[in-house]
């Protein structure tokens, strides 16, 4: 499989001299102002991908009769929880770190589903003290945990939960990002009667208050089918707690997950038509079922950043080992992008300054690691007179990377860089040598 | 495999009432004193494990005969540094981060050999700078910049370089740590010339001084005889280079690399006696091939501090699902300990507050990441009633955990807390989440 010729999202595209722009900008003009390894992220793409959800589910559901949720550990930082404040989206937190870097943006918490199969008793606390808006109660201890400390806070009745449930869907994607299963780490099963215990057990306490329910089938999903199956499953689940208990959900959360087209083989995804059909089949099994359809959220995080974002190094060496391969080592990788070491995900690796043309050799772009797999990614194209020196490319880097970025080696993390109505502004800083030994008394 | 019921190093015991004790402190103490998760270090094996690998070394090449360099990558902190220059330790540093780190603990940087396979322009200046006793240089690029920077810099002849060059031999252990086979992305090859190259290359500048060469071969070595092999290797490229270009090396910097017991089914290594069986064979070469024995470095880091720790968590949910299979959560996973995650690597985890006892059940130990991949563990033997706020310890964390550790869904990192002689001292402090959202601009 050979890579990187072409380039994958429509906010790419490549000057009269072949140099490479994202939303207009030249990369490399960023790369001189801000330095490599750098994030460089297109503003007005993820706003547009807000929109695209925002309206399709509008259409689907009627206003009042949606939510959408930013996944923020696709990528969280303080001026994306800007952005979704003014792009009217909720957001969907996993721990303190994330609800306060969203409070230090200004953002209604209000607004916020607090996620996690952990959630400590000081996590708890503070998420009640600062207004979270609702919890996805994992299973039955944290249950129990949060009624308990809404009780002692005085907030009996106040604190708004879902019941995150496994559907037992299997999403045929990666074994990591495959959550919907009755085997996984999150949730209760339906299939094995858990799910049922757990909402019997939410119905008779006091300290908070059953809003619906949450089941997230996993990432990269590319194929609609999974999320028909899993509504049909939980709509099934919210019939038999309405007929049983009569409680009709307000809300069910179908969690995230459109895929993103890292590769040229992948395919694109029409977000909105796949929204149509998942919201035409929630009122034809609400209709079927004989209940009223609840309040659907989803909560996109991957699809809304990924290919609004892209990463920049500077080649550091090129490296022919006669006979055998080639290497093309950069300023930056495994510690900015983990994603290859985790998961061997594929990524486009292309040329900044010229197309990468005709000329060219199959290599392995390697990062600066003292460590083998330090990969960014391999059978990558490179230009036969490659040298240190020149800038390359890792595209639709938007989410997992900075989120998962490490200080391993020691090295810094990268700064992030927005550009927007062809400005650019820095929305992260460059960590520095100082940042990294902060920590260390 | 079951894990968790044993020990696996001697610095591990259980007292009277089966609480678990290292370097005979109370782990349970320690989780009180400073919250979990926490990354507990018994500083006196630290010490006595760079005492092993000296003495050893004495032994085998006597006095001035042997450098000892701490491999940093694999615990990077201020108070490393510190007892590295109390225990009259090299160091191996592989970024700025680790030598401003080493700068702040008052480290002599002349006793620093300064890895990477991609060093920048500003790298090696900054190197230079502060007077980074030498260079592993990783290919003929490098060389010249090196070179360069040291003329423009004033410091030509004054630039100590070792030359990285690959063996050839494959250590047969995972991929991703194999370092030293002809494919590798680090150093020349000697298999194809280019190893000779780059040694003719450096012997032609005036900028650097050729001290000698450098190999790794791979962490997780258990078996000696790739030392030897490599060696040999090594040592009959010293012969050729002697004879053709009447250099010979001061110094063969063997690199590091013994295996640590990390479960019960892996050997113990007795590091002495691998070095004795070494400096035996080097000897043994050195008279065969007619040339005088360099100077033998070794640069072990992982053997130095892995077992000399272990990472406290508080259980936060307990999770069996009937007919599938159990879960144990904890307050940390794959944001403080990602190598399950990169490399499904074995730990041994157990209970602290008590032995696990009979009465026990196979689950699945994982984090709290908002990711199914956020396993700690498979295949751990927990006590039939474990519950939230239980302590458990992954043990032998004292490697690749703090180092690698991220905020993967803005999780802080825990601290680093040391042990000595009893008494207890922070070498880091917690990460709160201002700081980890001290960045955004």
């Amino acid at each position: 499989m050979i890579k990187s010729k072409e380039l994958i999202a429509e906010n790419l595209t490549r000057g009269t001299g072949g140099e490479l722009l994202l939303a207009g900008v030249s990369v490399c003009a960023m790369a001189k102002k801000y330095g490599t390894p750098l994030y460089l992220y297109d503003e007005d793409r993820i706003r547009e991908r807000c929109r695209t959800y925002r309206y399709a589910m509008g259409d689907a559901f009627g206003e009042g009769g949606f939510q959408v949720h930013y996944a923020s550990k696709a990528a969280s930082f303080k001026r994306i929880y800007e952005i979704m404040r003014e792009e009217n989206m909720g957001i969907d937190v996993v721990s303190v770190g994330e609800i306060y870097t969203a409070m230090r943006a200004g953002f209604d918490l209000d607004r916020a589903v607090f996620h996690s199969n952990n959630k400590t008793d000081a996590d708890i606390e503070f998420a009640i003290e600062n207004g979270v808006g609702t919890f996805v109660v994992d299973g039955r201890e944290e249950l129990l945990c949060i009624d308990r400390i809404a009780k002692e806070m005085g907030k009996d009745g106040q604190v708004r939960v879902l019941l995150r449930l496994t559907p037992g869907i299997d999403p045929h994607t990666y074994e990591a990002v495959a959550t919907g299963r009755v085997d996984s780490k999150f949730g209760a099963a339906i299939a094995t009667g858990q799910a049922m215990e757990l909402t019997e057990l939410a119905l008779s306490l006091s300290g908070v208050v059953l809003q619906g329910f949450h089941c997230h089938i996993g990432s990269m999903v590319f194929d609609s089918q999974v999320y028909l199956d899993s509504a049909s499953v939980m709509l099934e689940f919210v019939a038999e707690v309405n007929e049983r208990h009569h409680f009709m959900a307000k809300i069910l959360d179908l969690g995230g997950g459109y895929g993103v087209r890292y590769i040229e083989s992948q395919p694109e995804i029409d977000i909105a038509e796949n929204i149509r059909e998942v919201g035409a089949h929630i009122h034809a099994e609400c209709d079927r079922l004989g209940i009223p359809c609840p309040i659907i959220a989803m909560e996109p995080g991957r699809s809304i950043v990924a290919d609004a974002a892209l990463t920049v190094y500077t080649v550091g060496s090129v490296k022919h080992i006669r006979g055998y391969k080639s290497y093309v080592s950069v300023d930056g990788g495994m510690t900015d992008n983990p994603r290859f070491a985790l998961y061997r995900s594929p990524y486009t690796v292309t040329t900044v300054e010229r197309e990468v043309g005709e000329n060219a050799f199959p290599c392995s772009v390697v990062g600066r690691c003292c460590e083998s797999g330090d990969i960014l990614q391999e059978n990558v194209m490179m230009p036969e007179d490659i040298c240190r020196g020149e800038l390359i490319a890792c595209l639709t880097t938007g989410a997992y990377n900075y989120s998962m970025a490490s200080n391993y080696n020691r090295i810094p993390r990268p700064p992030v860089v927005m550009l927007s109505g062809g400005e650019d502004y820095l929305a992260v800083r460059r960590e520095t040598p100082a940042d990294v030994s902060a920590l260390d008394v």
